[in-house]
């Protein structure tokens, strides 16, 4: 084997690997080793940055914990996780586009009846999110699972807010009827700044960008023999949409929120969602 | 400013960076923006592997300790490490060449004697280890400070042993006299693998690749007007020279550990620095 040179770099490194590694996990490291190496190489690294870069990695692993996740900020903050998602789902036709998942999605949220209101602290603009889950043939869905989230009034998750907010509060997991019908209610949404007080958000300061996302409402939309669909419908008129620190907008995922006189809410939401059918989906 | 889109990925993001960022921040995190970019959609990293990666990176960082450094380890048996020591070094004609400076460093050890054993646990084979500190035109440098440490017998630096070995084991500053000399006494040192009981160990076993670091005594030296010299001297005829988990290993580093027959050491390794005028260093 080689010794080390800068001519070589990647290269030495690469040729270190065993015979008998996974084919899909050397490709991954042999593409990951030549990516960093010229990136090293482009900006010729000093080793005071070299030494910022460890810091700030870091610092963003050990501020993780069970309520935070600062890489998945990263990711998204850097549009990575945006760029895997485009990737995984280059969406066939018809069907709903995707965005980032995030870090706030809570499993065993409780299933509510059609209808129900998801806001349990009382806060905020209430809104009925309603609409149909359809294939891509134009066919309701029925038994749909329709998992959504969001922040509250204030601008928090429940799981940032821990003994402040009620549990699941804005969650809830609704079922479609026969005609593929779901209806919820909820808060309009309202914009809200990612978690800035750790390494990300020092990081975006000094890019000179701020931290804001647009008002979205979270789904997660599952069904037999459908591709699961992770996305957001964002709120038109948002001040954020074109600088979403985590660039998960698309023009199709904007929604008119229509002022409405009723008892139970005072906006009303409507979108269908598209799924794709699930051979669509890759490994 | 624009969508994102998995054409213009890296384009959108670095768009977004604002007018008054500091032109080096700006170069590093475009640079980087791209090749990272560049790397997820070369492999067209999925979803679950996306997860894995953000799983290991947060891992690394929680298994840091003060202790411990799992990104430097990281740093260093991706080449990273030696890539940026390369890139700041590019020493000029004579001066020794540099290798890692490695994570057991630590400041603060004492100025011992001329000649005095740094090896206090007992361990070992005595090794007398001297030479000169010279300058790129054959001048000693008197009044150098040669900072050196090692593992000890068992493969272990003394602060991966607190309370096991004494403090400063194997650790100690030595001054350079009027013809630039220096001479010390330690144990011949011998191979280890780098702490692998982490991701990053687990990483390196599913890449078929070892943990160990050939046998090598760690060097730092000092003196008013020249560069600082952080390197290594290997063993001759070490098993791992060829496949040193942490690329550390030049042609120039490796000296003949002689036999000898004395009652103070059973080895002799001679060595001559050559410190590189510090107007050669790069800010």
């Amino acid at each position: 084997m080689r010794y080390f040179t800068e001519e070589a770099s990647a290269e030495v490194v690469n040729e270190r690997m065993g015979p008998s590694v996974s084919p899909r996990l050397s490709r991954i490291m042999s593409s990951l080793v030549t990516h960093l190496h010229a990136f090293v190489k482009d900006v010729e690294l000093t080793e005071s940055e070299w030494g910022v870069a460890i810091d700030f990695l870091t610092r963003t692993g050990q501020i993780c914990s069970d309520a935070r996740q600062e890489f998945i900020l990263l990711s998204d903050v850097l549009g990575v996780s945006m760029l895997v998602d485009a990737i995984n789902h280059r969406t066939p036709g018809q069907a709903t586009e995707t965005t980032v998942f995030g870090p706030f999605h809570v499993d065993g949220a409780p299933e509510r009846e059609m209808g129900a209101n998801i806001s349990l602290d009382g806060k905020g603009e209430t809104c009925l999110f309603e609409g149909r889950v359809l294939d891509v043939d134009g066919r309701p869905i029925e038994n749909a699972l329709v998992d959504v989230w969001s922040d509250n009034e204030d601008g928090f998750y429940d799981v940032q807010q821990p003994g402040v907010q009620p549990p699941f509060n804005n969650r809830g997991i609704f079922r479609t009827d026969k005609d593929g019908r779901y209806a919820f209610r909820g808060i309009k949404p309202v914009a809200y700044p990612i978690p800035d007080d750790g390494p990300v958000g020092r990081m975006l300061a000094a890019l000179g960008r701020h931290p804001w996302r647009p008002a979205h409402m979270h789904f997660l939309v599952t069904a037999p023999g459908c591709e699961r669909l992770i996305t957001h419908i964002f709120v038109a008129g948002d001040a954020y949409l074109t600088s979403d620190a985590v660039f998960g907008v698309k023009e199709t995922l904007i929604v008119d929120f229509k002022p409405v006189v009723s008892p139970s809410e005072r906006w009303r939401a409507h979108f269908d969602f598209v799924l794709a059918p699930a051979t669509a989906s890759r490994a």
